[in-house]
């Protein structure tokens, strides 16, 4: 039985108890929310893993980090590495994205090493495969995807994400209505590409019974891609999207019924004023799945600092009811990102989810802001920092500037207003 | 004449039609939104600068760097090179903040190096000077304070902030509904001490049109202050910060009879979902006077990172009508900033206000947008470095990471999805 199948015959399981425990939501909430698709645990029934999580309404807002290897940089040891900066800055989840080098092993690798869910993009292997075998990463068949869903679902994936939104009628949206930038979809691409050359309909949607065979087998979820998703800003909320995003809102609803657990991805590029509506038609034509946003970016200037463009949009989206934020380095739209990447956008990712879950009033959020305040009005800096969200950058930053009077910083000094307050309020 | 004088009276000065232009607003209507207080340009008239700016409604929003000595840091030289990077990162004004070393000396350099709108927090040269004199810097009268306002004013300092609503009353609204951090603003908690000690009203209040008098001698805008404004969310929009606000919004109207321009400054660390109450309150009490905000931060606990949480505050704020940024560096909260700070501030800011003009309609912010997205489609290295926000990191990241083809990047190497669509969608 899959999670979804158990939530529905209303069975409790370990799993369910565990994470409503963790959440502080009542197990029989999360059991109904599960059962009606709000709710996602992704976790591979072929593993064990010691921080599963649970994605959706009424939880803790979640933080993804991609990772992996490019065709430029391929060394598995400093993916690992990134792995490791990841989870120690509370990555919920992780991609392997790798296309280049040994994937099967840096996979296994990941796999091994991750305490959390991990997810892939089966098209990656399959364009890879088919660029090995044959010289021409656009040469495979339906045959050769669902090898890679088998093989891949095996070795204990969690998530996968499909683009099975890409079909003839969303690409032919993008055709009528042209944008600024077409396809930043690297899944997406793929398979335009491909459906382009072969005049065939996207294999993932046509035999999607078959991926759902897949998922169901190892109860894996399936994460619906969005290959459409806007690249600019200008390219926000455009039929081509809207169509796509309709189209991923019907494979839910079959996956669902298949028992599969399902998941919907999100933009992109999106301006602040219109991601509230994003969220929403998400929700709606999507019946509520959980949203798993990338970014949003709010504008399209900030390369070398698109963590802080997507931690203003990804706040936003989490605070009107996205689920799952996919962080965003530096490195965005420049490099394949290196290690401080991978922290300066946990990190960026953490403060949007945070302060998005103080506002949908998310368990016990707030505590933590009260707790660092409490401890600033004292000037306790030892519990200042540790209660900062990288409280080594704190700690370093503190130690850098050191004051006269040792319960003050080197800001205000001698004229600290909280300290002049409890001279003079008491 | 001051600014407003001249608008009151239908005169288009050489300065409005400048700014009119800059801004591609018609220069009648800015007439008009200075006439009715609604879009002030701070420039003390013993002044001469490359780079006035409007700020206010239908303009682009605008950005403070802070810089300045504390008691700690108070080298001169140092903050002379924050102004110099906070310039060349695109700072629409600065403020002098310093209360440590020679402060005359110290804002005089500023001034003569600056090109933007200098303002300062008069009580800390006050408090300074009385702390010299008296060995307490509470020990200081209000014929000290106009005598302050009175010179600086005179040097050439475009904008004043004073905390004249810290009040009695709004005081007593603090005793009555304690918060988890009193005061935080270090010009409101010496003028909160001040009155406590000596049982006065606050002398700004008090003397207010004394205040006025030097304002408008000199025609410097006056920035009323939030000596109140709430130091953790979780006192965001309390009592104390609506009471004082409603008291800077009768204070704005004196202002501006008396032909002095006024804008009003704003919180401080506010959730997520109170920004945009916040921006309406102070458009409905201060009647759409200019709103400066600090941060606001959407989380406490981001020490080391509160550019980031500010930047998310910051785009929203904006975004619902707040008109000029203080820019937060990574520094809040744990010592004075460094050069890098500034820099990291500045950007973070820039981000916000540029993503809330996207929103906003300013005249011609996307086009920035379009652009950076075009070269980013054509894969044009030059012109995409050219045009991030921040070329030299831009510029950094791309050469730390050399692609085996030249005109894509390192994440996706092979795979590049644009490169991938004009290859097949033409």
């Amino acid at each position: 039985m899959t999670l979804l199948e158990s939530a529905k015959k209303q069975i409790l399981t370990p799993l369910m108890k565990r994470i409503a425990k963790e959440e502080a939501v009542p197990a029989a909430q999360l059991l109904k929310h599960i059962a009606e698709g709000k709710v996602v645990i992704p976790l591979n029934k072929n593993r064990r893993i010691k921080k599963p999580c649970g994605i959706g309404l009424g939880l803790r807002t979640k933080i993804n980090a991609n990772i992996g290897t490019s065709t430029d940089k391929s060394q598995m040891h400093y993916e690992l590495k990134k792995l490791d900066v990841a989870l120690e800055f509370g990555a919920d989840a992780v991609m392997d994205l790798s296309v280049g080098g040994n994937l099967k092993l840096i996979r296994k690798e990941i796999l091994k090493r991750s305490n959390v869910a991990v997810g892939t993009v089966p098209i990656y292997e399959i364009a890879v495969e088919a660029n090995k075998k044959n010289d021409d990463f656009l040469k495979f068949n339906t045959s050769d995807i669902l090898q890679i869903l088998e093989s891949q679902a095996k070795e204990g994936v969690d998530f996968f994400t499909v683009h099975a939104g890409v079909t003839k009628k969303s690409l032919g949206e993008l055709k009528k209505h042209r944008r600024t930038i077409d396809i930043v979809s690297r899944g997406g691409a793929i398979l335009a590409a491909w459906m382009i050359q072969s005049r065939k309909e996207n294999p993932f949607y046509e035999d999607f019974d078959k991926v759902l065979d897949i998922a169901y087998k190892y109860d894996v979820t399936l994460s619906l891609g969005d290959g459409l998703r806007p690249g600019s800003i200008l390219d926000a909320t455009d039929k081509a999207q809207i169509s796509e995003l309709k189209i991923l809102g019907e494979l839910a609803t079959r996956a669902k019924k298949r028992n599969v657990q399902v998941m919907i991805e999100g933009p992109g590029h999106v301006p602040l004023d219109q991601i509230k509506k994003n969220v929403q038609l998400e929700k709606k034509f999507c019946h509520q799945a959980p949203f798993y946003v990338l970014g949003p970016l709010v504008t399209d200037v900030a390369a070398g600092y698109d963590h802080i463009s997507a931690a203003i949009g990804g706040a936003l989206a989490a605070s009107f009811g996205a689920d799952f934020l996919c962080y965003v380095t530096p490195a965005e739209h420049l490099r394949h990102p290196s290690i401080e990447d991978v922290k300066e956008g946990m990190v960026a990712s953490r403060i949007s989810a945070h302060a998005a879950d103080i506002v949908k009033n998310v368990k016990n959020a707030i505590d933590w802001d009260r707790k660092i305040s409490l401890a600033r009005k004292k000037r306790d800096w030892k519990e200042q920092i540790k209660l900062s969200i990288d409280k080594n950058k704190a700690k370093v930053y503190r130690a850098s500037s050191k004051p006269h009077s040792f319960d003050v910083c080197t800001m205000c000094g001698k004229y600290c207003s909280i300290k002049l307050m409890e001279r003079c309020m008491h």
